[in-house]
């Protein structure tokens, strides 16, 4: 009788994971977008501000000229907006500026209009400034060749935004990982089957696991359902890596008589089995390898396990392809919300596995409570009434009611 | 002189904006995906499973037949998967079943293989099980015409897949609002410029804006730079209601003399304002306004301004219109990444306002720390540096080093 391994902890899968490198980098033609991660420093071109600007509406003035008031200056001119810095002034000049103007020759500060009273041709300074008061002044926001983003930096929309600034269109980034998924199973018909015949069910992991993906900027490409018959899945794997760099098999990563997953993989001369077999609860039939320069996940064909396994191994591991540094202790904290919540009902873990427990999480008390829900892996319904999850070591004793846990929402 | 009003809290701006109700909803065609938030609610259509189906690989038999165990009983035959509950049994007989298969008629319960010996026509039970053991019975994981779902729920990858298995590809979910974008100003060129003379900046806030967007599942359309002359902007907007729910106009929404967005929504003879200048920083010139059916957002030019409101403002805005029931007071704790830090310089926040004070979190000691970012909001460099943002509500004094405050980390 075979069985699968049920020893191997999470951080060793994570560490056996990580030992595969980030994929190529290369100049990617943006159209900027979020989620990139930099391979390569990325500098400041040039000062930004180009000059100094006006950080308010008024009046461009040397500062010094303004010790002494109220004293009127004259006025010598206006600045109008998109245009370059134009004209000087001397001592005892201002000139009209709006909020982002570029200060004249000569100015150093601005005086704002509310601090101004203006008559025909001279502006009475009402209040005194200092030099670079209300002015943003040249390279105050990015200065040339300093590191605007450090390799590793992940793209946000505001660092978009800075790279566009500088009008930079090529970028040296880390590629994100192509993802493949196809289903294995006699039972499954595709989940647009109109009618189905009892003993048959549709398929749904695809379905999820491609739209948790997508929650995170990673896209997934499916390709249908392949029948429990070796030659059948190996022709499917050997397709499917074809075009991608990952490959998701979902169901068929037991021991079973119908289990192909492993042997289909074996079959491959080029071939490295990372592991087969979790200390985890659900998911414990998950197999990782690769074949040659690509990433095959055997992923339990149970809904639960499936999108379970997702989240704990295989986004991880999309994440370190396309370049961020994982510290698999915080990355579910600083990938997901969380919500303190205080169990309501005790919770009875695995104690030999991590146990990925999950909760229906409910306000009570002016608090998040939490109750365990206790259900069959197979059974999507323990999924679909929990608000999140949550990690519980193994060796932990039954956690008694009011006990204190960290959830992890469901994106 | 004209002023911007200060006084208006986020809290009163929010009830506001919440006024304005959900959008209405539509049978959306699916190509199932997330997000989506259910108009009705989505009942069961049918028992899943269908019937009693194995939940192990082994042996079906009759619970009450194994009580006697170890016991022989005879071997009648072989349930396939992907077939129809098939056959029965007797008392005394067994049928091999995989996991997955439906139990035939009789059979009430599944004996591991683990606990069984093979002989010719003949299976030894080595342990016995109790009625229902390692069988997940029909209905167990959706019972027909209980409510899968309430309306107002938000379809999470899990839930596609619950609905998915019913073959259910018509639903009645919210339409996600449809947002254009156009900025204002003339020293604003396309961030795709080559070159730029001084005076001129290119324009990025659509950039980050469209991407802040994306990155919580809505769709912005960008149509351009417009110039700072009241009849073109009053142009831009009426083309670009054509095509939108909610508009966000970047830039001109405070009082200066080039500043065209409030007179152009006053031009428009259905139009109500809802608010004009908040109390907050960055981002006190904004305006938020309905022109018919139309949602309108004057935004601040600056770019750190203008991601701050987008955050504070307009995100929990398209939520709403997108149907989630939206609590303002966890709204950011509900979407955003959170992190408890601990202030390693003062913060000095603006005591009359709400601020929203970015910060540069970094390791120390074992915990987080963090240093607030002090700038000005047309540096996007403050909210480049930034990992996140801090809520301080008014009337704060300085918050000492040492302070614990929750981070919002910047998706």
């Amino acid at each position: 009788m075979k069985t699968i391994p049920d020893s191997l902890s999470p951080q060793e899968a994570w560490r056996r994971l990580s030992q595969l490198s980030h994929y190529e980098t290369i100049f990617h033609n943006v159209k900027l977008a979020n989620s990139y991660v930099l391979a390569e420093d990325q500098l400041v071109p040039e000062d930004v501000p180009a000059g100094h600007r006006a950080f308010m509406d008024g009046y461009a003035v040397r500062a010094n000229d303004t010790k002494s008031a109220p004293i009127d200056l004259q006025l010598s001119g206006e600045i109008a907006m998109g245009e370059s810095p134009q004209g000087s002034i001397q001592s005892g000049q201002a000139m009209r500026i709006p909020t982002g103007g570029f200060l004249p020759q000569g100015a150093d500060a601005v005086v704002m209009q509310e601090n101004t009273e203006r008559t025909q041709n001279q502006i009475r300074i009402l209040k005194g400034v200092n030099v670079w008061e209300n002015v943003q002044v040249r390279g105050e926001d990015f200065r040339k060749d300093e590191v605007l983003f450090a390799a590793g930096h992940t793209l946000r929309p505001q660092d978009l935004a800075a790279i566009a600034t500088f009008g930079i269109t090529q970028l040296k980034v880390f590629r994100k990982p192509a993802v493949h998924i196809f289903s294995t199973g006699n039972e499954l018909l595709p989940y647009t089957a109109n009618k189905i015949q009892t003993g048959m069910i549709r398929e749904t992991n695809s379905l999820s696991l491609a739209n948790a993906a997508s929650k995170f900027g990673f896209e997934v490409e499916v390709s249908g359902i392949f029948a429990d018959e070796f030659e059948v899945q190996r022709n499917a794997l050997d397709q499917a890596m074809k075009n991608a760099d990952v490959v998701l098999i979902s169901g068929g990563s037991s021991v079973g008589d119908r289990d192909y997953t492993l042997p289909v993989i074996e079959s491959f001369a080029d071939h490295k089995i990372y592991f087969h077999g979790l200390a985890i609860r659900p998911g414990n039939p998950t197999i990782f390898a690769t074949i040659g320069k690509y990433s095959i996940f055997g992923l339990p064909g149970q809904p639960v396990s499936s999108l379970v396994v997702f989240y704990q191994f295989v986004l991880p591991f999309l994440f370190h392809l396309a370049g961020e540094k994982i510290d698999y202790t915080t990355f579910h904290d600083s990938k997901f919300v969380t919500r303190n919540v205080r169990l309501a009902e005790p919770l009875r873990p695995l104690k030999t596995k991590t146990d990925y427990a999950r909760l229906r999480i409910f306000q009570r008390n002016d608090e998040w409570s939490a109750n365990p829900i206790i259900g069959k892996s197979a059974s999507l319904s323990t999924l679909v009434h929990a608000e999140g999850f949550a990690i519980i070591p193994p060796g932990e004793e039954e956690l008694p009611a009011g006990t204190l846990l960290k959830a992890y929402l469901f994106p």
